[in-house]
């Protein structure tokens, strides 16, 4: 520690470093201006940004000229929705400049509580990147569902003083904080007595609620879905987060709120982003070129995607390219396509021309606890019957497709002996959750219409927030069949056609993670769209996102949960049959 | 602590408050906007900024539409140069809306040590004003004299968990830094490890030098004296502390390096302002008016004074007037004099009209080490004489009034018997300093030039960086008088003509405060300067405060220690006479 910091002391008063970008346009983040200056690093951190071209350098680069820029951070985000593991999630993003990531390992918690949270520490510890962790709030997400694990503050208290935890992660659960409940404000105290950050979600909270958020020391706000939204929360004290994802694009609607005096407030997240979108498009960098293509100062750009959040999650060495900063650095060759030609992470260069460079370490071995997380029941067809005895009218989960939220339906379905039968014709098909993590033996079928299917079934462990098993289907059997395959592979999305599979992708890390590298992961799972076409032709929406939140009881109007089918609106669980 | 916390999101959300400031215009330094609001508080904390006007509070105070701005904060304050004591401090800097201060007990950790470091810690927990300290990094401030103590990073380690230490003070003695000097890296690692910072001291530093500076981690400068200083410092990563005290005076010369983009790096600070004029003017009050009249807009001037400084201490509750933040509240009337009309500290009424409303709480005691820290051996005639032996001609100290720095003279001198003897007429006066920490019977003898007197001695323990005991005579018998005065007053400021001593002002805490009130110390204050027209008529200068630094060997030109007449140029120590 010494050793090194005096070799960057010297190193910064001799100008003989390990390395030097030559002719930079070096972005000055404190200031907003660009200098034409060289950049030396030694030992990991950045020692000169020198204007008198007198660095002399074990290695040069000549940048010719092209952006010298921070290392792009992401705000917030779930790795477990790349379906990779963090070191993993790691090799596909640093080619895109994203250096570091705050993540919230809340999906894997609601499967394997603080073993799965100890499972992402230790494999964020092997990746290239920086993987900063907030400890999930809200394990489970609600009280009407059986999810993995229950995580009080006690629980959480041994990983407040890990070096890679910054705070308490997304409380969604707000009525309790505005209820003051004790078990809640003992988790945000425990964070603040730690001098961590407490991240909010204030997904269409109002003014007073976002009032007594604060008051309750909440920091940020990713859910911003319009620009009033984030003027609001800027000015009562929070951190704006834009959110640019995969479902969630808010970027264009909150950009508007932001000004030259409130910029320091913002700063950029994805929160949920696919595996192929991440590959393709990066995720932070996308971001700050949506938002240089929406007019603002690319600089600007740059500084929420970098110096901002940085200040945001205080981590005060991150950001900037400047004397005693990480050498966390991205070089541009354009500032219209934010497509780094080089990213260097601790002064290594680490990717060129999106090519990454480094290779893979031995990752993390799972512990059986979490690669042996499903524990589907055998189901018979007796347990996925829907009885109507004495009508045949039903309260039916209506999907909105690619959104997170359903209609309630009532309408009359087709009955045979007393059962309901599915009907590809009228799209009324058979939905069912099996509680999957305790063996409860807990089955809830129910009736859906939108999805479409032409046969067979699908199933998957994705299921926010408990990641139960569900399964939809023309029929029983297949639905059976597919469950069957979902035990055998331990987790992931599987398509079961004439009693056969013909399409899967395994997810055996709690469900919810596949093992394999990204790119067969990738390639699998576009061998896993292919099959999807063959039961379902003329599908044109995300048939596995949108049945991934059909389990989410806090967002309405319909949902299922392994205790029952759940009216969001009424905040009850509710037959599915209404009698004459 | 969650009874509170309860408390404050039930107000938040009903509505019912403790205290209402009903029609106000707030600062919103988050957006720099004026908002017409409503302030609600209760149990210390904002708990709602309210446009509807449905606050209820139990009390309600109509601010008429006045400007209510978050407390302003002080960067970085000696506040041993106020001759107080912490908790008396607090007293006379509230009413003029300073509810923090970032403080450095640099002064009283050279005579007395960590013990006196516990001393100031311990005082400032009995203020009604937030005191926070940074642990004094250069003790001695240097090794060309004898201090009352030396702080190794093993002395200043278990004070970096105390909950009002911020970091590590000023680093004065930056060749250490740059040369990766060990005993100096120990203590930037010690902070650095726990994720405290560490204040720069940049004095005339060029750029290569803050770049080292800054690739050891020092986070601020408060001695840039130029905007081009100031914009390189925030350009290397720097936050800048404007200085505005009663010595250094930098506010309009840095002010101009201020741009929109690169504000949130600038804060005010004070370093050293003297009891009179902290009574007078306050000081950050002082300093937000001073860059209103410069021109600067005043939301922004109030930022830096608040919210800026906040931010570089990672004060995150404070800082803004916004729910969740400390109810540190400034009421001001006008935005052209920075003279609040209330002050309110964890939202109690402690000030108004410029009048405080708290009653004194008891002082800690200063243990005998504090108050008997002054040792001066018995001083002859003898001791003093300065002995010329082959010629008359003598290095001497001229002094510049008002400035740290003096030049080296070499003039002839009136000699007696091989003896010099003090000329009133030539203005050749006798300097002496005693070493008074460790009875080491240092005795070193000096001539100076431009101090005036006609008559008598004056004498002082303050005397930058070790504070030994210094005196400056027309004749030795005085000399002698005011010595022996200033061990009977264990330290402090003394005058004496004639063999009788004709003004004093006593600090027997450490030799640097005084415990008396500070009106008293005001009085006593006055009463001295007007002894000091006695042997000094024409007096238009601070000859105590000029004379506190001649004993500083970092600042060029001749100055004397303990050990010596000190060539700062040379860089040694060199004899009085020189010979023909």
């Amino acid at each position: 520690m010494i050793k090194n910091l005096q070799q960057q002391i010297h190193a910064s008063q001799t100008g003989k470093v390990e390395l030097v970008l030559r002719n930079a346009k070096v972005a000055d983040v404190f200031s907003r201006t660009w200098l034409d200056a060289d950049v030396g690093i030694t030992a990991g951190k950045i020692v000169a940004v020198d204007y008198t071209r007198s660095l002399v350098g074990k290695t040069e680069r000549d940048v010719e000229g092209q952006y010298v820029v921070p290392g792009f951070i992401d705000g917030h985000i779930h790795i477990e929705s790349s379906m990779l593991t963090p070191s993993e999630f790691s090799r596909i993003l640093l080619p895109h400049g994203i250096t570091s990531v705050v993540t919230d390992p809340h999906e894997i918690a609601n499967v394997n509580g603080a073993e799965g949270i100890q499972f992402m520490l230790d494999d964020a510890a092997k990746a290239d990147m920086d993987i900063f962790v907030m400890l999930p709030s809200s394990v489970p997400g609600t009280s009407l569902e059986n999810a993995g694990a229950v995580l009080h503050a006690k629980d959480l208290a041994p990983f407040m003083t890990h070096e890679s935890v910054l705070g308490l992660a997304e409380v969604m659960d707000y009525p309790a904080v505005l209820n003051g409940d004790e078990t809640m404000l003992e988790k945000l105290l425990l964070a603040r007595a730690h001098n961590l950050i407490i991240d909010g979600h204030g997904a269409g909270l109002q003014h007073m609620q976002i009032r007594g958020y604060r008051t309750a020391g909440i920091h940020t706000d990713h859910e911003c879905v319009t620009a009033d939204e984030a003027r609001d929360r800027v000015t009562q004290g929070m951190y704006v987060l834009i959110r640019e994802g995969s479902a969630a694009k808010n970027l264009r609607d909150v950009l508007a709120a932001v000004t030259d005096a409130n910029a320091h407030r913002f700063a950029f997240c994805t929160d949920d982003k696919h595996l192929d979108e991440l590959i393709e498009e990066g995720s932070i960098n996308y971001a700050v070129q949506l938002a240089i293509e929406e007019g603002m100062d690319p600089l600007l750009a740059i500084t929420l995607g970098t110096f901002n959040a940085a200040q945001c999650y205080r981590l005060y060495e991150k950001g900037a390219v400047a004397p005693g900063y990480d050498a966390d650095i991205v070089v541009l060759p354009s500032l219209t396509t934010i497509a780094p030609i080089a990213v260097f992470k601790n002064g290594q260069l680490v990717a060129q021309n999106g090519e990454l460079l480094v290779a893979r370490t031995e990752r993390v071995e799972p512990s059986v606890a979490i690669t042996q997380s499903v524990r589907i029941p055998t189901v018979t067809n007796a347990d996925l019957q829907i009885a109507f005895p004495v009508s045949n009218r039903a309260n039916v989960i209506e999907i909105i497709p690619n959104q997170i939220m359903t209609k309630k339906l009532v309408t009359e379905v087709p009955v045979e002996n007393g059962y309901f039968v599915p009907s590809v014709e009228q799209d009324l098909l058979k939905l069912a959750i099996v509680e999957r993590h305790h063996n409860l033996g807990n089955i809830q079928a129910a009736i859906v219409k939108g999805f479409g299917l032409q046969s067979g079934a699908v199933a998957t462990t994705v299921a926010h927030d408990s990641h139960n098993a569900l399964v939809l289907g023309t029929n029983d059997d297949d639905m059976i069949v597919a469950l069957e395959a979902l035990q055998r592979m331990q987790g992931g999305f599987v398509i079961v056609n004439e009693g056969k599979v013909i399409g899967e992708l395994a997810l055996p890390v709690s469900g919810l993670m596949t093992l394999l590298d990204a790119d067969e992961a990738c390639e699998q799972l576009h061998a896993l769209h292919d099959a999807l076409h063959v039961i379902h032709p003329p599908i044109d929406f995300h048939l596995f996102l949108t049945l991934s939140f059909i389990a989410l009881p806090v967002i309405p109007q319909l949902k299922i949960t392994d205790i029952g089918l759940f009216d969001v609106d009424l905040f009850e669980h509710i037959a599915i049959q209404i009698d004459k």
